[in-house]
C-alpha cells in the first residue's frame, strides 16, 4: 500500500519546536492579521561569561490556523473564512443558487459507498461548505488585476506586502553590514562580470521593501498574480510573481486505485506545514467532487486544478467524448467550490501535434494528451482554444487565475527546448494578452526536462512571449537517469531557474516516473524545493532572505546545536540526525 | 551508534542487476584492459508484433575487480598490483626498504588492542603490503605530469582515454540525430545567447572522441591530472580535468570514538561500488597508518588524504607543536603506503589569519585552523609554505599529486568570496607554478558554502590565478538553512559549478554539520553527486553523456520497466519505489 498506518496520524498538527504564532497587523487594512512563525533562540555565552541575546526569527508561514496552537477547529467544520468579509465589502458580488452537485461529480459514487473506503468522511462535505456561492455581480471583473488596474489595494496587497517582508524589512539587510552581523546580504549584484544575460533584457526589480503600492503595481502590470477564488475565503492571500519570494507547489491527489479522503486533506496540511506555498489537487478517483470540497475547505494556501482531469471522468475516460459543454460545467462546478486557480491546455494546438512524432518521449503531460487525442479523434482545433474567451469570462467572474498549461513540455533531456515545446509557449504569450482583456490573472507552465544549460532560454522565452506574466514550472530536472532521486535531479533546475525569474516552482517527489508519492515523499518534495526557492531567493537578493541562514551559521559557529535545529527548514531530521551519532544531551550544549 | 548490524554485511559484493563486465583494450599498449559495466536491455515489442533489439548499455564502472564476478579476491589479500609492471617497465624507479612504522604511527595502539576493537583485521597489513616501496631512481620526477611534457602516451593515459569514452565514442552522438535516436546529444551552444560569461575567457575544449595524445596534452599543460602514486598499482587510472567527465570524491574515515577498520574498507567499497571516483581516508583514530593500509590495498581507485591530521596525531592533538620533521616523515610514511593526492594548506598564510576575525563563521577548515593555530602560536609564516619545494621534491619521486587545500574557504553563505578565500586562493596559483616546476601534479581545492550567484566567479578567479589547474570543491552549498539536505543544498551548487568548469565534486553527505555518515549516507552522498557531476557533463557536452539518458528515457516512454531501473544510477530504489505501490510482476511490463 502506499501509506503505512504511521503516515495517516494527522503529524501535521505536531507543532515545530521553540516557535510561536504571531500576527502582524495591517495600517491600511487594521482587520489584514498576517500569521508569522517565530523560533526563539538561546543566549550567546561567552568565555568570560558575557551573555549576548539572540533575538527571535521570524519565518514566513504556510500552515495557516493549522499552525496556530490557539486555533480550536476541526477538519469536519473546516477552517474560518477570514476573507469573505474583504471580498463582500467590495460590493461587487452576489450570492446565488449554485450548479446543483450531480453523481456524474463523484463518479456515481454513493455516499455509502465512499464512507465504505474512507471512513467518517463520505461524500458529505464540511459544515463550512453550506454557504452559497458567489460571483461577480456588478458587471466587472472582480479580480486582483481589476483592483490593481483601478488603483485599488486590497486588503490581500497589503497582506501580501507583510507577508513578503518577513519582519525583516525593519532591519535593512544589505552588504554594507560586516559578514558576522545578521544584517549582513549579498547584494545581487555581488559578481558583476557573472550576471547572467537574461537581467540585461529582464531586469530585477526587487525593492528593499514590499510595499503594498508595489504588490498593486506588480499585479496590475500582469507580472505578478495573487490567486484567490472569491469561494476560497478560507486562503491566506499569497503572490506568485519573480520580483517577489519564490513559491513552491506541492501536487496531492488520489486515484481510483489507492487513498482516501482523510488521506488527502491530510496530505495538504502536511504539505503547508513544511511551506507549500499553494496545493494542486490532482485527484483522479471515483469521489473527486467531494475530496475537493474538503481540501478547499481545510486549506489556507491557494488549491489548483486540471478540470480537464475531472471532465473526462465524466466522460468515461474518453477523450474523445469530451465536449465544450461538459468542460463548461466542470469549470463552473469548480469555480463556485473556490478553486484558485486552474491549469488549461489551451496552447495544444492541432498543428503542433505532429511536431511531437520524432520526439525520444512524445506528449507526456497528461492534460496534453488528453487534448492531443481529442484534436486527431475530432480533426479540430483543441476546444479550450477555440473557447478562450468563455473561459475567460467564467474565470473573470469568481478570480480564478490561470495556470496556462503547458501540454507539450518536453518529457526527456532529448526532447528540451524543441519546436512544439516552444511552439505552444509562444501560443501562451497570445493565450496571456486576451485573457489580460477580460481582466484575468495568468500564470504560464513550463518544463520539464531541460539540461542546464538549457534552462536560461525557456525563462528568457517566457518572459518575452509571455509579456512578463509569471513563470511556474515543473522542476526542471536536469537529467534522466536517476530515477528514485528525481526531486534533486529537478531541485537543481528549480533552483536555477528560481534564480533566473521563474515564480513558482512545482515541485518533483522520489516517486516521479515511479509511483504515487507517500507522507514522506511529499516532505521529502517540499524541503527540497523549499531549498531551491531559497536558495534562488538568496542569489536574486530578496530583501531579508539571508537572515535566517545567518541567524542558523550563527549558531553552528557557536554550538547552539538546540538553536541550529530549530532555525533548520526540517527542525525534526536535524535533530535526529545528529542524534544517531551523539545522542548526549551534553552533545548538544558544547 | 553509528552502523546498524546491516550496514556492515557486505553489501558492497551484491552485483548490480541485468549487468556484466567487459573490458575493452588498448591499441598503443595492448595489456591496457578498461572494465566497463554493460547493462542488458529488453527488446522493444511494437503492437504489431515488431520487436526492436535494444542494444546494452555500457557505463564507466568505478567497483574496480570488486565489481567483476570473475574476480575471486578478497580483502586479507588486497587487489592485484595491476600497473605495477607499467610502472617497472618505465624503468625510473627503484625498489627500496622504507622507512619503518613505528608504534606513533598507529597512534601507540597495540595489535592485541586494534584486534580487540577491529575484529579480524588488527594492525597487520593485507599480504601484499609485503612489497618494498618505489621511489624515484632516475633524476626525474615520476609523475605523469613529467612524461606527459617528455611526450611519452603512458599505459595510464590510454586507458583513461578509453574510460572517459565509454565505448560511445564510435557512435558518434551529436545535434545533428533527430532528438528520438539514442544518439541524439544537445551541443554546449544548443542555446547560443545564454553562455555563460566564464566561457568567453576559458573555452571548453572537450572534442569528439577522447584521444590518449588528448589526454597526454591536457597533462602536460596542467589542465588535467592523473593522480597515480607509483605505490598505489592497485590504482585504476582515471582523470581529473574540466575537459573530462566531471568526477565526485567520497570522503571516509573512522574517528577515535567510532567505526572500525573493517567497516571504513567497506564503505570505500561501497562509495565506489556508487561510482566515487577517487576516496579520501580522513581518519583520526587511533589505528590511522593501519587503516589507510588496508584501504590502499584494496581501493581501484585513487585515495586522497590530509596528511597534518596524522601529524597532529602524532603531536597529541597540539598544534603548536607540530614541526617541520614530523610533518615530512608522514609525508613519506603516506607516499610509501601509496596515498594519491595530499590535501596540503600551503596557502593558509599568517597575514590572512586577521582577515577571518570579522566572519560569520571564522574558519572553518579542520586543516586550516590547525595551520592558523601553529601560525599564532609561533607568529611565524606556515611551514608547509617555507618548505613547500621540499614537499614538492617528495611528491615528485612518488607521484604523488597536490590538492591544495583551501584552509580558508567559507563556512557559511555570508563569507562567500570574502578576502581570506580570495588571498589563499591567489596563493594557491603561486603554489600550482611552483609545484609544476617541480614537475608534479596540481588540483586546487575550493569552498564551501556560496550562494548560486557567487559561484561563477569562483571558477573563473580559480582559472585565471591558478593558471587554468583542475578545481576541487566541495559542493559548495547554496543555502545554510537545511542542515539534515545537505546533499541537497551542495548538489545544486556542484551541478553548477561542474557545468562552469570545476572538475572534481567533494561529496556532501545528509550528515554534514550533524554527525559522521553511515553506509546509507555515503550513498546518498555519491548518488546525489554523481547527479550534479552527470548533469554538468550533459550540460558540458561531454561525448555521448547524454546517451544513457536517452536509453533511459526511451525505455521509460515504451514501458520497459526492468530497463528503466536497470539504467538508472541506482537500480535498487527505482525498483523499490515502484514496487511500493504496484508489487504485481505485470505492473513492469505494461
Amino acid at each position: 500500500m502506499i501509506a503505512s498506518k504511521a503516515d495517516l496520524e494527522p503529524q501535521s498538527a505536531d507543532p515545530l519546536p521553540n516557535s510561536t504564532r504571531v500576527y502582524v497587523e495591517g495600517t491600511l487594512h487594521p482587520d489584514v492579521r498576517v500569521p508569522m512563525r517565530e523560533i526563539a533562540l538561546s543566549p550567546t555565552k561567552g568565555l568570560s561569561g558575557t551573555v549576548e541575546v539572540n533575538e527571535p526569527v521570524r519565518v514566513y508561514d504556510t500552515s495557516g490556523p493549522w499552525g496556530d496552537p490557539a486555533f480550536d477547529g476541526d477538519v469536519e467544520k473546516g477552517l474560518p473564512a477570514m476573507r469573505r468579509d474583504w471580498i463582500l465589502k467590495r460590493g461587487d458580488v452576489e450570492e446565488y443558487t449554485g450548479r446543483e452537485v450531480v453523481p456524474q461529480d463523484n463518479g456515481y459514487l454513493s455516499d455509502e459507498h465512499s464512507r465504505l473506503r474512507n471512513g467518517g468522511l463520505g461524500l458529505r462535505a464540511p459544515e463550512s461548505a453550506q454557504r452559497k456561492p458567489l460571483r461577480a455581480s456588478a458587471g466587472h471583473p472582480v479580480t486582483q488585476l481589476w483592483y490593481a488596474r483601478q488603483g485599488i489595494i486590497t486588503p490581500e496587497m497589503e497582506y501580501i506586502a507583510i507577508r513578503e517582508n518577513q519582519g525583516i524589512d525593519r532591519l535593512r539587510c544589505d552588504d554594507k553590514s560586516a559578514r558576522n552581523t545578521l544584517t549582513h546580504q549579498h547584494s545581487r549584484e555581488a559578481s558583476p562580470e557573472f550576471i547572467p544575460s537574461i537581467f540585461g533584457r529582464f531586469p530585477q526589480r526587487i525593492p528593499k521593501v514590499i510595499t503594498p503600492e508595489f504588490v498593486r503595481d506588480e499585479v496590475a502590470a500582469g507580472r505578478a498574480i495573487i490567486p484567490a477564488n472569491i469561494n476560497h475565503p478560507e486562503n491566506e492571500p499569497m503572490i506568485i510573481g519573480r520580483n517577489f519570494l519564490v513559491k513552491i507547489n506541492a501536487n496531492i491527489g488520489n486515484s481510483a486505485v489507492a487513498s482516501s479522503i482523510e488521506e488527502e486533506v491530510e496530505k495538504m496540511r502536511w504539505a503547508t506545514k513544511w511551506g507549500a506555498d499553494t496545493v494542486m489537487d490532482l485527484s483522479t478517483g471515483k469521489n473527486i467532487h467531494a475530496t475537493r470540497e474538503w481540501i478547499l475547505r481545510n486549506s489556507p494556501v491557494p488549491i489548483g486544478t486540471v478540470p480537464i482531469y475531472q471532465a473526462l471522468e465524466k466522460v468515461g475516460g474518453k477523450a474523445e467524448e469530451l465536449s465544450w459543454e461538459i468542460f463548461r460545467d466542470t469549470l463552473v462546478e469548480q469555480a463556485e467550490q473556490g478553486v484558485d486557480y486552474f491549469t488549461i491546455h489551451a496552447g495544444v494546438l492541432l498543428r503542433f501535434i505532429p511536431l511531437t512524432a520524432r520526439r525520444m518521449t512524445g506528449i507526456v503531460s497528461r492534460g496534453g494528451s488528453i487534448l492531443a487525442k481529442w484534436c486527431l479523434a475530432h480533426h479540430k482545433e483543441n476546444f479550450l482554444y477555440t473557447h478562450w474567451d468563455e473561459i475567460c469570462e467564467i474565470m473573470a467572474a469568481y478570480d480564478v487565475s490561470f495556470s496556462i498549461g503547458d501540454g507539450l513540455r518536453p518529457g526527456s533531456v532529448a526532447d528540451a527546448n524543441d519546436e512544439a515545446q516552444f511552439g505552444e509557449l509562444y501560443v501562451q504569450g497570445d493565450l496571456t494578452r486576451r485573457a489580460w482583456d477580460h481582466g484575468v490573472q495568468v500564470m504560464n507552465e513550463g518544463p520539464g526536462h531541460v539540461p542546464m544549460h538549457m534552462i536560461e532560454e525557456n525563462m528568457a522565452k517566457q518572459l518575452e512571449w509571455c509579456h512578463e506574466a509569471p513563470f511556474y514550472t515543473l522542476g526542471p530536472l536536469t537529467t534522466d537517469v536517476a530515477p528514485g532521486y528525481d526531486h534533486i535531479t529537478s531541485g537543481i533546475g528549480a533552483a536555477m531557474i528560481g534564480w533566473y525569474g521563474c515564480a513558482m516552482l512545482c515541485y518533483v517527489t522520489p516517486k516521479e516516473h515511479l509511483g504515487l508519492p507517500n507522507k514522506k515523499d511529499v516532505k521529502d518534495g517540499v524541503i527540497t524545493y523549499k531549498i531551491a526557492a531559497h536558495a534562488a531567493d538568496l542569489a536574486k537578493g530578496h530583501p531579508g532572505a539571508q537572515y535566517r541562514d545567518n541567524a542558523l551559521s550563527k549558531a553552528r559557529f557557536e554550538f547552539r546545536w538546540e538553536d541550529q535545529f530549530n532555525l533548520a527548514l526540517d527542525p525534526v531530521t536535524a535533530r535526529a540526525f545528529h542524534d544517531e551519532t551523539l545522542p548526549q544531551e551534553g552533545a548538544k550544549t558544547a
